[in-house]
């Protein structure tokens, strides 16, 4: 498998600016965060890269083949995306055996499982189905389509808290039963911490963040204790948040911790987890309490 | 205000009984949370509650009146649903006009604020918008219609977390300024315990649970320690599900602890929180992994 790179890619539509330059590398075989706000561009950016839209300029290259219009490489790509581009009486039955026609191999035996433990049945037409069960529908086409890289979108929109944990256990069995990249765009960041290894960040349209999953945890420290003891602790390193309680402070780093800095008795450190720090580094200084 | 009374409503698709015998009150001026898994049929019971689609059987009373095609009672009632009935070309600002013009009274002002502190602009089409813009553009319009009985299915489908934050706080003010009855049926039912003062939960098309959230609370509790000693201390309470781990045992209740029982030394008493409760009750038996 080769690795796919999304190099330089911007797109306007009209005089709006939806992502600006945005570079990042998926690896094979890897499972990725790919994370924003409402409007950031996260959806535009699925749709380029599975070459549904086009980019006002920059390109998607898998190896060293641009992607566009190369319907092998194509081949490789599955999108699930918001979109229901299906006909009015179309099975669920049916969206697999389209999937099959066009990438081969696909895992009906896996999908009859799942769409069994999670209470669907694939005489059920798409469009009659509610929210959260046409999630279902797109999420167990997505995991049984035989392709190099499935993107996501909002793979958990409008399911309950039973039916998001099966899916997540569903998306690791068919990870270890065939190791492939996914790449997840949610919005519940903290449910999908424990099984994503790498984050891509956008915020204003712009790659703000690139990162192992582990290595943004390692640097997301909190500082707390009294405000003046806590500000010269921090002094120069970066500080992403901060809330007043009284005169108690906590600061949140998103930086290595100086080991030569003498940490005073009341002033205590910890951690904070993904979707804080995701929070803090996108909502543009709008939590800063002080 | 008047109470909103739901008795014995049934509700068949063909052959598939989709609502079976629900009953419940709700009353003024009290926020509520309509809980259920996929496909359990609170979207069914809101849009007859609203007058949208007919029961089998059963009746929706607003105080002694029946509300059926009654437009006094409707007008008391405002559903934000999952379907987009407007037209093409519908602006946001259009369904300001819409609403103001079938309940009278409509909060402009706020609305305006609220927009923008959301980061949309009245002029966007509808249909143009994300599905995460999409509701907040519904969430907006619910909040600002003169009605006393908003009932807001998904609020927060597609929303990041820091709109999530938002909306829940614009919630709280907007009960503030003006108290009346709000029945959200959200997913995310940890981020709304703290809002909501009194649940339904509706599994298998029936009402398993109608109370406060804070009694359900006080019921939830962990009993861990060694099995032996956890099975009889837990004897003749309501276990809704338990974890073995090694020897020790973890029970999860929905009972009073029992005074009189000695509590041996070994074992531990501690609480859970609404999202697992409601895992527990409407799993099945599915999480108890004896």
């Amino acid at each position: 498998m080769e690795q796919l790179s999304i190099n330089h890619i911007s797109k306007r539509f009209g005089r709006q600016l939806v992502l600006d330059d945005v570079s990042f590398t998926l690896a094979p075989a890897k499972i990725y965060g790919l994370l924003g706000r409402n409007g950031a561009g996260k959806s535009t950016l699925l749709n380029i890269i599975t070459n549904r839209i086009f980019p006002t300029s920059g390109t998607v290259k898998l190896g060293d083949l641009d992607t566009n219009n190369n319907d092998d490489a194509l081949g490789k790509m599955f999108l699930m995306g918001e979109a229901n581009l299906y006909p009015k009486r179309t099975s669920i039955r049916r969206t697999f055996d389209l999937a099959n026609e066009a990438y081969g191999q696909f895992n009906y035996q896996t999908a009859a499982r799942q769409l069994q433990e999670f209470g669907l049945d694939d005489q059920q037409h798409v469009n009659d189905l509610s929210t959260g069960q046409r999630t279902i529908a797109k999420l167990v086409l997505a995991l049984n389509v035989d392709a190099d890289y499935i993107l996501m979108d909002e793979p958990v929109l409008g399911l309950d808290a039973t039916h998001r944990d099966l899916f997540y256990k569903e998306l690791l069995k068919s990870y270890q039963a065939k190791p492939r990249t996914f790449v997840l765009s949610p919005h519940l960041i903290e449910e999908v911490a424990q099984l994503v290894e790498h984050v891509v960040i956008i915020d204003q349209h712009k790659v703000i963040a690139d990162d192992q999953v582990q290595h943004l945890l390692d640097l997301a420290h909190t500082v707390s204790g009294p405000a003046k003891l806590v500000d010269e602790y921090t002094a120069g390193l970066r500080v992403l948040a901060s809330e007043n309680l009284g005169n108690i402070k906590t600061a949140y780093l998103l930086d290595d911790l100086d080991d030569q800095r003498v940490i005073p008795d009341q002033v205590k450190l910890g951690h904070y987890d993904l979707q804080h720090l995701f929070i803090y580094l996108t909502s543009g200084g709008e939590h800063n309490n002080d």
